[in-house]
C-alpha cells in the first residue's frame, strides 16, 4: 500500500468516526496529501471523493486523465469534457456512492463557487470542513516528513548567512533586489521553490508585519526584516532575521531587538510535550509586556508548519491543543514601531519526547556577520 | 475619485440592480479591483464588505493597519487582533450595515472555511456569489487596462523569440532549466511576475495539457509545447508556441502542427462584436474535427484574461455571450497525442470595433529561429 494510500484509509477511518460520509476535496495539500496528485486551485470542477468506506474517486476535466493517472494511486477517475456538465457528473457519483443526502466535508480551501454548486448539486445534504478529519492526521509528522522539514531549514539557514555576509555590499540595493536575491541563493542552496512570498522589510516598510518588498533602498543603520524559505519535497522553510547590514541601528532598536530575542528563547524553553500550545503564546508575550510593548507585537506566536505553510497548531491565545511529538510550528514573536522599524525573529521547532528541536541554526544575532 | 472608488461606486449600482445588499469579498483580485489592496488569500479573516449603499469597510487583522491604509482609498478598517474573535466583528459590522439578514454575494473564491463561518454568524442571510456584479464589470477593459495588457504580450513576444533562438543549445536541457530560463527573461523583458506555472512539455508530456515540467532532457526531434507570460501591472501575458529545436520533428507532426495553426487562424477570423463566444470554439473545433482529430482536441478554445488569467468571456461551447469591444480571451486550440506529442497555439486577442486584435505577435511556425 502507497503511503498516499494508507493515508486516505486513515481518513476513512476518522470520517466513519465522526459520522461523516464523504470527504470531498478540492486541489489542495489534503488532496496531494491523500492521493499524491498535486495542482494548484482553478476555476474547473476538480475533486477527490473519499467516501468513508470503498474506493475514493476523482471528478476531473478530461485533460487531467493522464496527469492524474500518473500521479496518484486512485483508479476511479470521472472525466468530463468542455462543454460538458460537471455538476451532472458529481450528481451521478454522489448517487452511486449513496452519499446524495450524507454529511459531507469539503476541503476548507474550496471555492465558494463550488460549494455553492455542491449545495446546489446535492439539496440534501448537509456541509462541514474537512480538516475535522485531515488537521488531526496533518498534525503529527513522520520521520520522513520531518526529513524534509530538516532539509528545508537547512537551506533557509544557508542563505540566512550569506545574506548576512552581503554587509556594506546591501547598502543601495532595494528591497525588491535584495529579495530577488535571496531567492536565487535559496534555488541555488536546493529549495524546489520558495516557500511564500519573501518579506524583505527595511527601516519603516518592517514595521509592517506582511510587507513583502518594494523599490525602496536599504541605508546604512536600517533594520531590516528578512522572513523568507524554499520548499523541499513540498515542506517549506521558514525562517526570520531582523538584521543591520551596516552602520548604526536607530535609538531604541538594540532593546527591542533584545526583547525579541528573549521572548523567542522563552517561548522554545516552553515547548514540550504536554504543554497546550497558548502556554508557548504566552511564554514569548509575558516577555513583550513586561519590556513595555506589548501593544506593538500585534499578531500570534507562531503557526504550524508542514505541506501548508500555515496549518495547526496555531501558537495562539486561546488554542488549548496540548502538544505532541512530532508537532512542528514556527516560533516568531515581534516588536512593531510605526513609522520607525519593526524586529521578529523566527525558528520552526519540532517536538520531541523530552522538550523541542528547533530546524533552524543560523545567528539571531542583528549584526551583519 | 479614485480609479477604485470610482469601480466599487459601478459595483454598487449594480448590486443594487440585481437585488444583492452586499459584496463581502476574500483577499481576491475583486478586492484589488475595487480597494487598490492586493494580497493572497490567506487563513485568517480578511474581508471587504461593500454594502449597496455607503461606504465600504475592511474587517482585517490588526496587522494590516499600515498596508490597507497605503494601498486602499477605503478608511473604514474593523482590526482585530489575534485571540479576538473576528466572526463577531463581522456579527457587528453586518447590524451596522444592516445586512445580518441580507442577501450577499461572496467572493467566488472565498474559501469553504469563511464561507462557512458567514452561514454561522448569520444565520438569516441568503447567499449568492460576486461574479454576479463583478465578471460583467471586469469583462471590458478600459484604455488603461489594454495598455497594460499589450506590454505583457510584448514581453512574451520578446521571451518567445528568444528562446526559439537557443536552436541546438536547448538539446540536452531538462524542462525545468529551459522553464527556468524562460522566467528569468520574463523578468529582464520587463515582466513582474510570472502570470502562472510556465509549461515546457517535451515530446509525450506536451501530450498532457496541463504538465508543467520536470528533469526530461530535452531531445532532437521533439516537439516541446511552451506556454508562458509574465504579468505587467497584475495583467497577464499568456503565450503558447510548439517548437522543434533540432532535428526531425515525429511522423504526422507537420500535419498536426498544420491543422492547429488554421483552426486557430479560423477563430481568430470568426471574431467580432456580436459574435456569441461559442462560435469562436465552433469555428477552431471545425477545422480539427474536420482533420480528423476532434477526439484529441480535450479543451475550450480560450478564456478570457485580465487581472485573474481565467475570467469571462470563456471560449466555450454553450457560451452564448455576445462579444463586445474591448472583450480580452486567449485563443488557444490544441491537439493531444497521449504517448506521442502535443500541439497547442495561442495567442490573446482583444475584440475591436471591426474585428479583433492580436496581443502578441511572435511566430508562429514551429521551426527553430
Amino acid at each position: 500500500m502507497s503511503a498516499f494510500e494508507d493515508r486516505t484509509r486513515r481518513c476513512q477511518q476518522r470520517l466513519s468516526a465522526v459520522g461523516a460520509d464523504a470527504a470531498v476535496l478540492f486541489p489542495s495539500t489534503n488532496l496531494f496529501y491523500a492521493s499524491g496528485f498535486r495542482e494548484e486551485p482553478g476555476e474547473r470542477h476538480l475533486f477527490l471523493v473519499i467516501p468513508s468506506d470503498g474506493d475514493p474517486a476523482f471528478v476531473a476535466p478530461e485533460m487531467y486523465d493522464a496527469q492524474i493517472r500518473d500521479a496518484s494511486w486512485v483508479e476511479d477517475l470521472r472525466l468530463w469534457s468542455d462543454g460538458d456538465d460537471p455538476a451532472q457528473v458529481v450528481a451521478d457519483l454522489a448517487a452511486e456512492f449513496e452519499i446524495r443526502g450524507g454529511h459531507l466535508l469539503v476541503d476548507d480551501t474550496m471555492w465558494a463557487r463550488f460549494t455553492q454548486d455542491l449545495r446546489e448539486t446535492l439539496p440534501e445534504a448537509t456541509f462541514g470542513l474537512a480538516s475535522e478529519v485531515f488537521d488531526d492526521l496533518r498534525m503529527r509528522k513522520d520521520d520522513a516528513e520531518l526529513d524534509s522539514l530538516r532539509r528545508a531549514g537547512e537551506v533557509a539557514d544557508r542563505v540566512s548567512v550569506e545574506i548576512r555576509e552581503l554587509g556594506e555590499e546591501a547598502i543601495g540595493m532595494t528591497e525588491t533586489e535584495l529579495a530577488d536575491e535571496i531567492e536565487r541563493r535559496l534555488a541555488a542552496a536546493g529549495g524546489e521553490e520558495v516557500a511564500f512570498g519573501t518579506i524583505a522589510g527595511s527601516g519603516p516598510n518592517g514595521a509592517k508585519p506582511h510587507h513583502r518588498h518594494e523599490d525602496r533602498e536599504i541605508r546604512r543603520g536600517d533594520p531590516v526584516v528578512l522572513d523568507f524559505g524554499a520548499s523541499v519535497d513540498g515542506y517549506p522553510g521558514d525562517q526570520t532575521r531582523t538584521v543591520v547590514f551596516a552602520g548604526d541601528p536607530p535609538e531604541g532598536y538594540e532593546e527591542v531587538h533584545e526583547t525579541v530575542r528573549k521572548a523567542q528563547q522563552a517561548a522554545i524553553e516552553a515547548t514540550e510535550p504536554g504543554v497546550p500550545a497558548e502556554e508557548i503564546d504566552r511564554a514569548a508575550r509575558e516577555v513583550i509586556e513586561n519590556a513595555g510593548y506589548g501593544e506593538e507585537f500585534v499578531h500570534r506566536t507562531g503557526h504550524g508548519v508542514g505541506l501548508d505553510v500555515h496549518e495547526d497548531p496555531y501558537i495562539v491565545a486561546g488554542n488549548e491543543t496540548e502538544l505532541e511529538a512530532g508537532m512542528v510550528f514556527s516560533v516568531e514573536p515581534g516588536i512593531y514601531l510605526p513609522g520607525e522599524f519593526g524586529v521578529r525573529i523566527e525558528d520552526l521547532v519540532v517536538v520531541t519526547e523530552s522538550g523541542c528541536e528547533r530546524l533552524n541554526d543560523s545567528p539571531r544575532t542583528w549584526e551583519s556577520l
